[in-house]
Order: structure tokens, then sequence, then C-alpha cells
């Protein structure tokens, strides 16, 4: 399918793409680089990854896809560094969780020239991170959303789509803006309660902890996410962040209404909406 | 242990308790009864339960230990109706997820009985309801909490820590209104959040599901348990509930000004609280 391609930033995404690329043989060469020399070395011998360069331009010089991995405030000035060094016509995305500065600064930074930046957002990954997590089948049967600017070719979004299709992915495609408005939604909001949740607990009695079960294990699981890169995506998305956050705070409002006004009928209302969008999640 | 353990309600956690307690060999017989004639036809033939009576008068009868199984509203009135058939110095416990008003009505309505009730809260169980999804090794390595009153005999006491660790629990002991202050934030407003994560999503496109991945997945997961039980947990602790609630909107609000304010420092430092607690609940 591509010739070469290049991962820059090999992390549990990164490394877990190179897998899964390998695996199912979408390409003849995958080549990484990592700002880090200890990962650069730890790339090396990895039956994932045909060669480590030293710099992310060397890295990119002859590859028809090139994968931005790395945390989403890096992504468009890595751009920058590597655009001398993209090959003619060579297809460019990232594994973002934002989506509108990243795409719109993209643009600008490849203004001019004959390579392509369109964004994807692959809804895989966990709380942990690093390669050592990494598993090829990280991506299958997830969802992946790109984002596609109104003057970005069919040829890439194509391209790009059957990609992300081979990885064994369910692709959407909607505006960067809608992206973002949508990611604040499903995985922003629900990440930033997670870790509220968690930190109000922290404020409290130490033992209690340990008599936690299975349903605070599950909701607040992703609060072990990495704070660095939590922190830059909810800022790269705090206008959306912010409105998510407006609408809950409105609905547990009315929760607490209704078990403080004991309007039984209402609070079985409201557990019964949960539960009914909850049922009709995918299951995997 | 005991000659004969009588479950009333075998529901998913009643049901459980019989198998664990037939596979460890903990009781020479179990008896079962449930409200419902299609669930009491469902325990017959089943290896865990040796009999299946009519009334729950008649299931305690002749049990040194009987364990109410059923929804927090109708423990104690279960409790009432069984005082009558309840044999000599039996020992009666309940699995509900709420205490105060349980063992204070429950006290009373032993008064002058040889038999003692004494509060247990396996934590134990998941977003799943019924027999079907019973297990053998639901309450393995979870905690459970007994909840004593003051006149509570330190013999029942034993006796009872003694039959929840032989299921290989985890046991604690503190008073009905510890317990009640405790899971309202280690349970219920978990349970609250999810549902009000859920229903709040529900208000919004409804395409935006499928684009889900597993942090929303785990995130709500217990939103999907039964609402009509959740009700009644809700409402039986209402106000402690309503004080966690309150706690979690403040440590929101402190979020959201962070955010708000672009205040990175703050951002980054509710990020790692959330992670630094999350990293240490106990992991099974």
């Amino acid at each position: 399918m591509f010739q070469q391609i290049t991962i820059l930033g090999p992390g549990l995404l990164g490394a877990s793409l190179a897998m899964a690329v390998k695996e199912r043989g979408l390409a003849t060469r995958v080549v990484t680089w990592s700002r880090r020399p200890e990962s650069r070395a730890k790339c090396l011998g990895r039956n994932w990854c045909d060669a480590v360069l030293e710099t992310p331009g060397e890295a990119v010089a002859d590859s028809d896809l090139v994968v931005i991995c790395t945390p989403v405030q890096t992504i468009v000035p890595l751009l920058a560094q590597i655009r001398p060094a993209l090959a003619e016509n060579a297809l460019v995305t990232d594994v973002g969780s934002t989506k509108s500065l990243i795409c719109r600064e993209a643009r600008n930074t490849l203004e001019g020239h004959s390579a392509t930046f369109l964004g994807s957002h692959p809804m895989a990954g966990s709380e942990q991170a690093g390669m050592e997590h990494a598993r090829a089948d990280l991506f299958e049967k997830a969802a992946c959303i790109l984002t596609p600017l109104d003057d970005t070719s069919a040829q890439a979004i194509a391209k790009l789509s059957a990609f992300w299709e081979s990885l064994g992915m369910i692709l959407s495609s909607v505006s960067p803006e809608k992206h973002d408005e949508i990611v604040a939604h499903i995985s922003h909001l629900p990440h930033l309660l997670a870790s509220t949740l968690s930190g109000y607990l922290a404020t409290q009695d130490d033992t209690w902890r340990n008599l936690a079960g299975g349903g605070l294990r599950d909701t607040t699981r992703i609060a072990s996410g990495d704070p660095g890169l939590w922190k830059q995506i909810l800022e790269q998305n705090r206008d959306e962040v912010l409105r998510a956050i407006d609408g809950f705070e409105q609905e547990l409002h009315q929760f607490k209404a209704a078990l403080l006004n004991d309007d039984s009928l209402a609070v079985i209302t409201q557990l019964e909406r949960g539960k009914a969008y909850r049922d009709r999640l995918r299951k995997s």
C-alpha cells in the first residue's frame, strides 16, 4: 500500500501502529524517530521497525506516509521541522486528540509544498503510555475520525481512509471543528470527570480506597492517563471542553434537585436515561 | 460452619453467594426463597440450592444464618415478615448498599427476639443483574464492610466476619452511619456521575456514540445498573449522597476555573492529583 511509512514518536499509539502495519504488510519499510535517545535505542532491533533515524528530517525523507504520534502541542512544530525533508506528494497525518488548531496550522505550515496534511484521530489507546504497552491489535474495531479541510483532496482522504480501514478501524469524517466538539463530549469530558472524581476522593479519608469495588475502578480508570499529555489536550480544546462541562453541570444539577426534592419519578427517569444511553454503546 | 443458610432473593449477589457457599462447603444445606414464582422455579434443580420454599418464613425456619439479598427498601419489611419464623439465636444479615436506616430499623424489628441482625455490604457485583450472571468467585478479593451497632455481640461479629472471609473477602467494620458516608463517596457518587454523564450525552447528537472509545465505555459502565435498585439506594442514602455531590461540584468548579483562567499549573496539578489517587487503587 505504501512504500515507506515513517512513525514519529513511537509511544503506545506509534509503536502499536508500526506493529500493526508490519503484521498486515501495509508498507515495505517502517522507519521511526523519537526525540529521546533512549527511545530510539529501544526501537533498534524491534521487528516492527526497519530503521531508526537520528533526526525527524532524515526519518521522513523517502516516505510516502508520515504519521506524527507525538503529544498534541508538538505536532505542528514537528511538521514545520520536517517540511524541508518531506518527499514530493507525501501524505502526512497525526493521531492527536484535538484537531481544529492542528489542522489549521498544519495547512499553513505546508503552504506551497506538494505534501498534504490530513488529520486523523484513532479512538484507541488506554491509560497506559509507552511502547512497552504497544500491541498490534490496538486499532481493531475502534473508531477513527478523519478531519479533512474544505480543500483536502479526495485522493488523500481515500488513501488515508483505506489505510486505517486496513487496520480494522471504523472510519468517520468530520470537520476539525466538529471533531473537537464531539471529542470534548465523548472523550475529554469523561477524562476530566474521572480525574475530578479521583482528585475529590483524594481529599477524603485515605483508607476508603481499600473498600472500593469495581465500579469506582472502572469509572476512574482513565484518570491514570499521562497528566502532561492530557493538560495539552484539554488546553487545546479548552472552549469546547468548557461548554461540555457546563452542559454536564446542568445535568448534575437536575439530578441533585431530583434527590433534594424527594422526586422519585425524576430520580428514576435520570437513571433510566443514563442506562438507555449506556446500553446502546458499542461493546468493544 | 453453618448447618443451614437461607438466601432470600437469589439474584446476582444471592445466587453467587449460594454457589460460593456450596463450592467451599460453608453450610450443610442452602435454602432459598424468591418473591417471584418464576425465580423460585429457576432455582429448582440448581446444584447450589437444596430447597426452594414458597414463603420466606418457611425458608428461614431452621437456618442458623439468613442472608437477605433483596433491594434495600424491602430488607426491613422482609425481616419483619420472617421474625416469627426465625430460629433461636439465628444470625441475620443482608447485602444492601445502604446501612444506617436498615440497621436501626432491623434492631427495632428484632427487639425481644434472640436472633441478631448484623449488616453486611460486600463490595461485589456488577452492572448486570439476575442469577443468570451469578458466579462462585464474585466475592473473591473484594472488600466487605460489616456495620455492627454498639450493642452487637462480639460473637456475631466474629462469626459473620469468618463467614465472609471464608469466601475470600477482605473485611472491615464501621458504624452504619460511617458506612453510608463512605459508600456515598466511593460507590454512590461514581454511579450517579456515570449515569449523569450518560444522560447528558443522550441529549447530544445520537451518532456520536459510534465514535466512543474505551474511555467512555469504562467511565459509564455502571450507568447500566438497574434503575429501580439504584433509585432506592440513592434515596436511602440521600443526605450523604447530596454532600458528596456538593464536594464533587466544588472540585469540578476548581478544574473548570483552572481551564478558564489558562492556569496550566493548576490544570496539571488537578490531573496529577487524580492520577496519584487512581494509581493507588487496588487492582482487582
